[in-house]
C-alpha cells in the first residue's frame, strides 16, 4: 500500500439551492485503514466518478434506493478500485472492483443489499486505463444506451437532438446515436470549445452553443423536418424550445433537469408541452437504476463498440482525492467536457489481462 | 320532405381568443335544396354533433386534414342524416349516413377525398334514437377507446383520473375504464350536478368539482397510491395538479387543452412536468384521426358494450338548427353534460332494422 492512512471527504453541510458546491460543504478527515471482517473485503480507490444525483445525496432525505447522507458521513460516490485484502471467497485480492466506494482512499465492501447489487461488479478483464470503465463503459454509457434506445426507441434515420451534449451522458448518447444509424446528431452545449469537441472528436453533425447562439433559430434551421428524438438532461428553457420543434411522433427522453433542479426558483413549466398533441409526441422520464437487471446487455454492446473503435473514450479526469469537491461542482457549473472523473491513485501494475 | 328550403349557418367572422362563441359569429341563410349531380347524393340532416376542434375550423387556417373555413362558407360539422336522393349506386335513398354534413338541413355528399373517408359511414342497422350514433357510439366513444386503451395502455386495476369528465369524451372514458376493470375511476367536472351525474348515472367512484373544491387535496386523498392513468382534456392547472400526483410509470393521455387553447394567454407550462422523471411517467398526445383505419374495431366494441347495457348513452341534446351556435358554445362554457348534440329533424319513420 502506498498510503497508510485513509483520507476521506465527509458531509459538513447540506447545500442550499443557490450554493455552488465547494470544499466548504465537506470536511477532510484522515484515519486508520479499516480491516475487513469475515465476509468483507477492502478496496483501494483508483478512480471516482460523478453524477448530478450526488448533490441530492447530500441532503438527509431518503429516496427509493438510497438513504440521504447525514452530517459526518463519508460522501457517497461510485468508483473503481482494487481489492487489497479479502475475507470473502468470491472477492479475491488483486481483483478490480466497481462499486460505491465513497470519497475515500479505502473502503470496506460486503455483498449485501440492493445498493451493492446494482452498482457493483468485478471486472475479469478490465480495460486500460481503468478510468474508461467509469466513463463510456460505465453508468454514463449505460444510461445513454437505455435512454436513447429503449425509452426513446431511436430508429435508424431519426434526427436526434441532445442537451448537455458535452456532459457525461450526452457525449455517450451522441456516439450511440451515430453508431445506430441516426440521421442528424446535433448537440447543445455551453461553449464553443465543447461544440468543436463534439463535432471534431465525437462525430456530431453540428453543435449549438446555447449561451452564444439563438437556440430557436439554430434548431429550426438544423431540423427543417423537426426533431424525432430529443434526449434531455437539462429541462427548463432548452426543453421548451425543443418541444416547439418536434417532428410527428417525436420522443422526448427526460434524463434530468440540471438547469432547474439545483437552482433557486421559481421555474416555469414548458408552455410548448401543448405540442405533444399536435405532433402526437411523447415525453417520458426514466431512471437508470430501473434497468439494473439489464446492465450486462448494455455493457456488452458498449464494450464491443469500444473495442471496434466506434465508441470513443471521453473522460475528463481531475487528479487527486483532494479535488473531489471541485470535480463534482464542475457538473453544475458546466466545467466538464465528457464524463467527469477524479483519479485518486494510479492504475496498479498487477492488473488482470485485458 | 318536411322543408323545401335549406337553412344554413355560415361563417360570419372568426372568433378572437377572448370571444364566447355566439350567433354573432355566423350568418343564417336560406336557399333552395341542392340537387345531386352524377355520383353524388343528398342527405337530410337529423342530428349534428359538436367538437372543440370546430372552433379551430372557424379560422381561415388549414391543418393536416382540413382547410380552414373562409367567411361565407357553411360551418363544418359532423352529423347523422338520411339519404333522400341519390345518383350514386352505393348510397341508396332511405339509408342512414354519418359524415360531415355541415350546419344545414341538406347537404350534397360525394365519396371523394380523405375527409369523406375517415368521417363517414353508412349505418346498415342504426340504433334508435339515431342521436346515440353520434354520442357514445360515435367519435366521442372512439376517441375515448383509443386514447384510454391504446395511448394510455390502461390495464385492469389501474386507478384512472379524467378531466372534463362530464364532457363528451370524458363520460365515455370513465365508462370504458369501468368496463375494462379499472381500479378507481374518478372524474373532474365543473359543477355539483355534473359530479352527481358521473357517480349516480355513469358508475364513477367519485367526482371532484374543481370550481368548488381543493383539487390537490381531493386528488391526493382519492389517490393515496397515485394516479396510474390520467386522461386529460383540459391542460393548464388541472394537468399540473394531476402531474403532481402520479403513480410510478403513470401514463398521461393528452387529448385536448380546452382550458388554454381558446382563452387569451399568457398560459404557463405545467411546472410539475418534472414528475415524469421521478415517477418514470409518460405524457403522450394523440389525435383521433390517426386511428381512422381502426375505427371499426372501436365501434364494434362500443356497440357490443352498448347492447349489453354496460355502456350508457349520455347525450345532451339541444333542439333545432337555430340553436347550433349556442350548442357549440356550451363546450367552452361548460354548459354540457355528456356528448353535446343538436337535433335538427326527428328520426324518420322509415328506418332500417336495428
Amino acid at each position: 500500500m502506498s498510503s497508510i492512512i485513509n483520507r476521506q471527504w465527509r458531509i459538513a453541510k447540506s447545500p442550499n439551492p443557490e450554493d455552488v458546491i465547494s470544499a466548504d460543504h465537506f470536511s477532510w478527515t484522515e484515519e486508520a485503514i479499516p480491516e475487513p471482517a469475515d465476509g468483507e473485503f477492502l478496496v483501494r480507490t483508483i478512480c471516482l466518478g460523478t453524477s448530478p444525483a450526488q448533490r441530492g445525496y447530500m441532503q438527509p432525505v431518503d429516496n427509493k434506493f438510497l438513504h440521504g447522507l447525514a452530517i459526518g458521513e463519508v460522501m457517497r460516490g461510485r468508483g473503481i478500485g482494487q481489492i487489497i485484502a479479502s475475507r470473502h471467497a468470491d472477492y479475491k485480492q488483486g481483483e478490480i472492483f466497481v462499486g460505491s466506494l465513497g470519497w475515500q482512499d479505502y473502503s470496506i465492501q460486503h455483498p449485501r443489499g440492493a445498493q451493492f447489487m446494482f452498482s457493483t461488479k468485478k471486472l475479469e478483464h478490465p480495460i486500460r486505463p481503468l478510468s474508461a470503465e467509469l466513463g463510456v463503459l460505465g453508468q454514463a454509457g449505460v444510461t445513454a444506451y437505455f435512454g436513447l434506445l429503449e425509452v426513446g426507441a431511436m430508429q435508424a434515420g431519426d434526427n436526434v437532438l441532445i442537451s448537455a451534449a458535452a456532459g457525461g451522458v450526452g457525449c455517450c448518447v451522441g456516439q450511440i446515436a451515430r453508431i445506430r444509424g441516426a440521421g442528424k446528431v446535433i448537440g447543445i452545449a455551453g461553449s464553443d470549445a465543447k461544440c468543436r469537441w463534439l463535432c471534431d472528436e465525437l462525430g456530431f453533425d453540428a453543435a449549438i452553443n446555447y449561451k452564444a447562439e439563438d437556440l430557436q433559430a439554430r434548431i429550426s434551421k438544423l431540423f427543417p423536418d423537426g426533431i424525432d428524438v430529443f434526449f434531455d438532461n437539462v429541462g427548463g428553457d432548452i426543453l421548451n424550445t425543443a418541444l416547439g420543434n418536434l417532428a410527428m411522433r417525436a420522443r422526448v427522453i427526460i434524463c434530468g433537469f440540471i438547469s432547474t433542479n439545483y437552482t433557486p426558483g421559481p421555474h416555469h413549466g414548458p408552455i410548448n408541452y401543448t405540442q405533444v398533441l399536435r405532433m402526437r409526441a411523447r415525453i417520458e422520464g426514466f431512471v437508470i437504476f430501473d434497468y439494473w437487471e439489464r446492465f450486462a446487455e448494455a455493457e456488452q454492446a458498449l464494450m464491443a463498440w469500444f473495442k471496434q473503435g466506434q465508441l470513443k473514450s471521453c473522460e475528463d479526469i481531475d487528479a487527486g482525492l483532494e479535488k473531489m469537491p471541485d470535480t463534482l461542482s464542475s457538473l453544475f457549473t458546466g466545467g466538464n467536457m465528457g464524463v467527469k472523473l477524479c483519479r485518486v491513485a494510479p492504475d496498479p501494475d498487477d492488473l488482470p489481462e485485458a
